[in-house]
């Protein structure tokens, strides 16, 4: 593998801090992805990517940089890449999913914020994490009270730019999340020095639109009762999204697709015969979060689908193609990303038919509803959503967990418990 | 005292859970405040409304519904009073204050979520607080997200109408809240059956202006170092303004004003000579939490300020008397209330100008920032207005604490701490 440590160093990161961080992955991931059996072989570039997830993405970002393009950072699927990409700019992810940065989250934060927040906030401040020394630009939002009170604590040390999500999905709103949209646009032409034309919104609408198509295929294979791929690989798949190049991403998406598609009509799985089919819903599960899916699959179950941000959110509804203006184009952006179901809005019964009609579509047998400690807007809507599908016939599970290991034998026994009561 | 018996079985309350509340709050009420010395006469007609708080203005409630008047439970202080009194209607708060309402309320939600939610919820599911019973529409907004999904579990129970609180301070947000603000009065209209028109919205502004004017008074009067009154007497008088009629209000203030102005010229204080003057701040203290105002007031202090919802935020700033058509209004209304720096903001500097600007006006001693167990918002703001007051030159002490009991005497010890270090 490269030696990174130049590139790391002029990023300014703290190199010992790092070491620390690098000598754990590499058996984390071993262990959870590289045990599995009969994986496809589309899984080699995912693998690659993340085996050096600090180095070759990085080191693009890091030359494009070099060539004058800017890299916006991101923290929600409701940041509209589209106009980045359209500009020329590169959107990158920057959620963390490890305990390991949660200690210098709560350097500023307290502890009872939820895993998540903890960790992006600590990736940034411990130095520990290229994405987030490589950024130009931060795009925080307004979808939950931690988040958006620890971005203005983030702003003490990274240039954060705010979009205001609104908390409700009437007419007014959508076309508020268009003008918030519009706002952004103006950033992202300055920071960019591109102007955002109807033509070049155009092209990386069908960009985007692509990747999502692409991501659509992966998923539609993994209804497929023969399983042709495991969970725990189409959440990598997933998370790495975030971060990769979208063309690519949809080139490699479409490969593994083909190759998923022609499993199914082999009967080759990935998974051993009569595991049971689980939909994971819930709070996201950014990289290296790979907790909850592991014991899953390790427990007599594949996970078919992830309703979630790092999920079906991300790739369902396409933006429509067919506007020419600017502002066609901005009420069309908004309109896809207002039907994004994230807890964050009152009220969201709308999440509550994805989910049933998500665990028809993928045929399981039970649901995990899964909540990061803290994570408030998610938990109250817990009850009412386990209500509802139980009632829709679908045997469910609520969990509560965070980034640490710790409860790791406790979710075990109860994941196990779960899936051996499901029905056959 | 009355027998309300009657009155709370029409309400469909739970009389005996009920009774228990009535059993302990007298013996509360006691050792707070008929313990003070030097309180002026004007607060016997606090002492009376709260002896009976659940009887006397309930009874007046009732009547006027009984003449077709609408009642319209609040939760905040976000939502316009000025709309609902000019259609006839009444605004009654609904915030619970009491460890009383909290295991109700955690029937569900789960524990970590404030206890002025749990408590709020609890008050309503229980059936032991006759304003939750009486309230005809209950008015909720997104300020947080503990308030936001509980309102959803709450609907399930109680005619909830959600208003959407913008969480940015930009001109657009403004006109923003100007649109809710126009929505939430054509409920209003429909619910009460009257028309809103300039003229009664216009009367409507002037009674509420009044109102505030007159708190202001008060206030005005607790910046003098005699200190006329105790801040223990002065939160219950800012409490009991949420509940009371408008007018009403007004008139009682004005006359305890003319009181304090009084004892000012003479010198006549209700406290200790050399008590420590404190400027409170943080999330709201809702009827009947005086758990940190006694604390502090029998540790050597004196609270001369709230920096908080029951405090300055509820009567700084006035609503423009000179609009004459209902866009001007709602305009007006909308500058006013966004004018109100609630830690939902982002960012929310103002805050931190008006603590330091009201420490000076209220020439302070120190400052006590408190905090509701898990409120996200005020919490995540903590260290950055902690830093700001004390570069500014005022001591500070950072307070988490619920409804319960068990940390008083912990808190009686690190507050007569604090207040000892104070210099003279």
């Amino acid at each position: 593998m490269t030696d990174r440590t130049e590139m790391w160093t002029e990023l300014g990161m703290d190199l010992e801090a790092h070491d620390n961080l690098c000598s754990v992955l590499p058996t984390a991931f071993g262990d959870v992805f590289l045990s599995q059996e009969n994986r496809p072989a589309g899984m080699a570039y995912w693998d690659m990517v993340t085996a050096d997830i600090h180095g070759i993405r990085p080191a693009e970002l890091v030359e494009a940089q070099k060539k004058g393009r800017k890299v916006f950072g991101t923290f929600c699927v409701y940041v509209p890449d589209e106009v980045v990409v359209a500009c020329d700019g590169i959107v990158t992810g920057l959620c963390g999913g490890s305990q390991f940065w949660v200690p210098d989250g709560e350097q500023v934060l307290p502890s009872d914020v939820c895993p998540l927040i903890k960790a992006s906030v600590g990736a940034r401040l411990g130095r520990t994490c290229p994405f987030f020394r490589i950024a130009d630009v931060f795009v925080g939002e307004t979808t939950c009270d931690g988040k958006k009170k620890a971005y203005e604590i983030l702003a003490n040390d990274a240039p954060m730019y705010i979009m205001d999500v609104p908390q409700m999905k009437r007419e007014k709103d959508i076309v508020k999340w268009a003008g918030e949209i519009e706002e952004f646009a103006a950033m992202v032409e300055e920071v960019t020095g591109n102007e955002l034309t109807p033509e070049n919104l155009g092209c990386a609408i069908k960009v985007i639109n692509d990747k999502r198509r692409a991501l659509a295929r992966v998923y539609e294979a993994r209804k497929s009762t023969v399983a042709p791929i495991s969970g725990t690989d189409a959440l990598l798949m997933m998370q790495i999204a975030f971060f990769d190049d979208p063309v690519r991403c949809a080139e490699m998406c479409n490969k593994l697709a083909d190759e998923l598609e022609q499993r199914i009509a082999e009967g080759v799985s990935a998974m051993p015969a009569g595991s049971k089919r689980i939909l994971i819903t819930g709070t996201p599960l950014a990289v290296p979060n790979w907790k909850l899916h592991h014991i899953i699959e390790t427990c007599g179950a594949v996970v078919a689908c992830e309703e979630m941000c790092t999920g079906t959110r991300y790739f369902e509804n396409l933006v429509d193609e067919g506007q020419t203006t600017l502002e066609g184009q901005f009420r069309a952006l908004s309109e896809r990303y207002m039907k994004n179901n994230c807890a964050c809005f009152t009220p969201n019964t709308g999440r509550i038919d994805d989910v049933i009609r998500l665990a028809r579509e993928y045929r399981v047998d039970g649901i995990i509803n899964t909540n990061l400690t803290f994570c408030t807007t998610y938990k109250l809507e817990g009850p009412a959503l386990e209500r509802a599908v139980e009632e829709a016939g679908f045997p469910v599970l609520n969990i509560e967990t965070d980034y640490s290991d710790g409860d790791s034998e406790q979710l075990r026994t109860r994941i196990g418990a779960f899936v051996e009561m499901l029905g056959d």
